[in-house]
């Protein structure tokens, strides 16, 4: 056994500490924590000489924990595997991170990257949020309240007028952010720039009656190497934000945008391809490292994942978790979080139960399936918003609130 | 249901067709198919007035086969669902393809992305291998027979000198490569520039004697915006090939190394973390298109994944398929596999019969484990293939070669 180190790593600063479930036989675990901890770090301990020893002990992994907490009925059991890896051994990239913790390990049969302890020195080397919270409150003039984002429904094969009509349509019921729809990467009929500068003079128009002018987060594509430059141009002429699928590009495309002071707009992070990676639990990476953990390291301002209201969710433990990624104390600024499909007006209550107000209320079909279009959609949202904020029951508010009153007639109400 | 198109889409240039494997109702199964193809590109369909129809039509996805495979206790079937992706609805990034035929459906429940068939012009926008097979042998002049490639051990701590004492000892066995350890980041003792410029001085060295300069493959790392250009200084500095963690970087990100002219050396593409994608047999993404049809999209010159000697394999139809998108007339040039773990001499006829000679031996412990050491692991390799090429069986070779008969006698023949 590896005898350099004893203590615990998960309060030691040299050390990350990755927790693995996996199915193996009780009686091999020691030898397979073993052989992970020392397998990816050094290689080989016990025949190495003394004094190669002291060299290289620095890199050494360790094994923290081996705890049994189920048996299978093929004579298997389910285990939990605590390895610490020191942290000598990385580079500032996500890329060495994941490739150190779950690089060939991920190959090694049924086994699940449940959680990642970093010391606090080490979160320090990833950019973080540029904004977080309170940065994208003074950004969009949003105080004490939660946001209200409406997403484009179905683009492709959209003319740029039909879109800004579409935009506009959304703007007019006065939510704060309207962003694309994650699939849409054609400019067939209008460039990202384009739509920039039509959204934006829509909006302008527009606020001069809602006195709100409702930002667009705007889905950022294309090759790597033009990334940054494509963000501060779009930036420039006007994006509210910048729309990310970070999964698809990789957690280090986005900390190169994060890192980059001259993007000088928020990225919302969308959680595409994520489910390829955490939704297997027996196989993978935990959703919330994935949607919370990494994307709050990785510089997400905000960061969309499944509700628990939809009819697919990460699960109440999931997503606690997840929410205590973007939200803990840390080196890093806060993330907000738009937990996404299923909501409506009528679940506002529910929402600010809980989430409380830092919160983005991120809509498709809840404002655009509204009986009287988007417009009034977005403002049934807000009536809602008042409601809760008053302490006023949503029905009682709908009497005289037509929208919320239409909204909670088609979908309902949480209480 | 959409009734625009009702052609084979495997066979329309303008499709792009994915494969899930899923779980669901059986009674659900067109409903859900149906779901996808509409809401995963235009949104709605059948609400739409007719002109909005023709608008939107080339972006509208297509069911193009239900087929129920299995039944389960629960009362579920498990499926194969085929939907066809419009490519205007694509940019030319793998982010595009993926967040669209995998973005959120990935988290929709259990569900599994299985095959992906492009059409062959937009295969075309994707870069491909700058060298592959040929271009490969070409650089490296090595012809009518596999690669033999070392895997540096345990690099971690190690000094500079330490360092090139290990690669002499590889390159002294006349291996045509030298890999960097894909865990390897750590610069605390020599840059990757460093080890570059020492190893090929070493080499050099060494083919005074062997007649064969070896190349070594150094893992390419950093912040994502300097990888191009700290890939154009080692391949200046005299880089023999980049090892490069794809799937913890991105596939997009390996196409701009493979899409700039200026880097002059083939790359090697590492399989670490893609387990997190294929491992489970329900969820995720197939491994062969991650490891197969992926990485030759993007541009991997050589590419490695688990071998079937190992104690853990892809099996037998995965690694098939996976072989076949590497080989396949296509587009692009064709990709060099270099199956990994459990590689020994005594395997090298088996590995002629499996694989041919367009194959790269890629050995760690199978060298360094040799009774002599790495030199004699790496000649008791290229003993095993003179005897192949001769037709003669390695027992009898061995002989005369003592390198090869200390292989056999460590870990036997696979004959």
């Amino acid at each position: 056994m590896n005898d350099v180190i004893g203590t615990d790593m998960y309060r030691d600063s040299r050390y990350i500490v990755a927790t693995y479930r996996l199915r193996d036989r009780e009686n091999r675990l020691a030898a397979r924590a073993e052989g992970i901890a020392i397998g990816l770090t050094i290689g080989t301990w016990t025949d190495l000489p003394s004094l190669r020893k002291e060299q290289v002990a620095a890199h050494c992994g360790q094994v923290q924990g081996i705890r049994v907490i189920d048996a299978t009925e093929a004579g298997d059991v389910i285990a939990e595997i605590d390895i610490a890896y020191p942290v000598a051994n990385l580079d500032a990239t996500f890329a060495s991170l994941l490739t150190t913790v779950f690089g060939k390990l991920s190959m090694d049969g049924e086994i699940r990257l449940e959680r990642l302890s970093l010391p606090e020195a080490w979160e320090r080397v990833y950019p973080g949020p540029k904004f977080g919270v309170n940065g994208v409150r003074e950004r969009y003039g949003v105080f004490g309240r939660p946001f209200v984002m409406s997403i484009f429904k179905a683009c492709a094969g959209l003319t740029l007028e039909e879109l800004v009509d579409q935009f506009g349509e959304q703007a007019s019921g006065g939510v704060d952010l309207v962003k694309d729809d994650e699939i849409f990467f054609s400019e067939a009929h209008a460039t990202a720039a384009e739509r920039v500068v039509a959204y934006r003079e829509k909006a302008r128009q527009i606020a001069v009656q809602t006195g709100r002018e409702t930002a667009y987060a705007v889905n950022l594509t294309g090759p790597v190497h033009l990334l940054r430059e494509k963000a501060k141009r779009l930036a420039d002429l006007g994006a509210g934000a910048l729309l990310f699928n970070v999964v698809a590009y990789g957690f280090d495309v986005l900390a190169d945008l994060a890192r980059d002071p001259d993007i000088s707009v928020p990225i919302l992070a969308h959680p595409a391809v994520s489910g390829a990676l955490y939704g297997s639990p027996n196989y993978g990476i935990a959703a919330d490292i994935v949607l919370g953990q990494l994307m709050r390291l990785a510089g997400a301002d905000m960061g969309i994942f499944p509700s628990m209201y939809g009819s697919v969710t990460l699960g109440g433990e999931a997503t606690d978790r997840l929410l205590a990624h973007l939200r803990k104390d840390s080196v890093h600024r806060k993330v907000l979080p738009a937990p996404s499909a299923g909501i409506y007006p009528g679940l506002v209550p529910q929402l600010y139960r809980d989430f409380g107000i830092d919160l983005i209320l991120n809509a498709g079909g809840g404002i655009h399936g509204h009986p009287g279009g988007a417009r009034m959609g977005g403002q049934a949202f807000f009536d809602a918003i008042a409601a809760v904020q008053e302490g006023v029951p949503l029905q009682d508010a709908a009497v005289d609130k037509p929208a919320l009153a239409a909204a909670i007639a088609k979908w309902g109400v949480r209480a």
